[in-house]
């Protein structure tokens, strides 16, 4: 069975996925990288890297998936849109080597990089995204990579299997907030929490049956 | 050297220490005892309980206090103002044994209650009030028994040496979040995190030198 899964998707204690004013030089604003550290010393991000519990979850964000789905402000800095020559942050070989799924109110013609990734860009509700890049995951997995706003919509809708967030001991104050509108999440997951040796605390949540 | 220290505060995932509305009939709104399950199974709470990592934690709420601070939504459900003879949620013998100090801008004459627990009534600013209860604890520390809105502002202020909070996988959604204003308490806390396995997470907090 395809499962929609969430993961590394890291948050401060006070729950913003991201700082402000996101910019192409500040993908997340204020916040910096200070939410990923934990992830840059991992042996998932750097061969010579930790692997403790923070690996161990951090790995999981790459193993059997067929397909992402993400949201508009991942794929590139505000006005994005307007540059015909954008191709998303991560250079000629991006890390999802699947087809990608961009949500934009924006669609261009797809994609194909290198690696095996192609970015295909839907106007689409998430029920909408989710069947066709279930379609494209041929019986593997889909990964909703982000951001915050789109994983919140996806929860919301009821189409998130697994999640896996990553809480950083740090208090943004501002930026995007990954809870609102989801009172009760507990009744529908099952949530377990780890914290790691590095300080931050794993966050798991499984859809329950 | 008398310290200032905040002690089993409980806030859900998404930062709320007390649901809504509050009232005389449910003092913590919709959030019911939700936050507060993983100390009922203590044996701080109950002798037959348990006595791992929450316990260990949860016994520090008692041990070298002399004065406590409490803000008014903690004393009583709205508008125990104007009931003269409103005496606290806790019978004749409150679980304090100290001087108490109880912030409102509607202050009355003090209350002597059974066990040592004196209510007196302050219409003052955090730092005013600190420095009346410090003096009444005689050497020991003041407990800072919040609610988050008195939590919130005596750290702002910067009156508070340890925080101790215990994160309950929860989402209430609404109530009254401890975090707000708080961006980059990390800067002058030292924060570490326990997970329990009762499911909750230990946040420690203690101010940097």
């Amino acid at each position: 069975m395809s499962l929609t899964r969430v993961h590394n998707l890291s948050i401060s204690l006070d729950g913003f996925a991201t700082g402000e004013p996101q910019s192409a030089e500040a993908p997340f604003g204020h916040a910096g990288e200070r939410l990923h550290e934990w992830m840059f010393q991992t042996a998932f991000w750097d061969a010579g890297g930790t692997v403790g519990v923070d690996n161990a979850f951090a790995e999981r964000h790459s193993v059997g998936f067929g397909a992402e789905i993400m949201g508009s402000n991942k794929f590139g800095p505000p006005g994005w849109q307007d540059d015909p020559d954008w191709k998303g942050w991560w250079g000629p070989n991006p890390p999802f080597h699947t087809p990608t799924f961009v949500l934009t109110h924006r669609p261009r013609p797809p994609m194909e990089m290198e690696g095996g990734t192609t970015f295909f860009f839907l106007d689409a509700t998430p029920h909408e995204a989710l069947a066709t890049a279930r379609e494209a995951a041929s019986g593997l997995d889909v990964r909703l990579g982000g951001g915050p706003t789109v994983v919140r919509d996806f929860v919301a809708a009821g189409l998130v299997d697994h999640m896996h967030l990553v809480q950083v001991p740090i208090l943004l104050g501002r930026g995007v907030r990954l809870w609102d509108g989801l009172e009760g999440i507990e009744d529908r997951y099952a949530v377990e929490a780890v914290s790691s040796p590095s300080g931050v605390t794993h966050l798991t949540f499984t859809r329950k049956g």
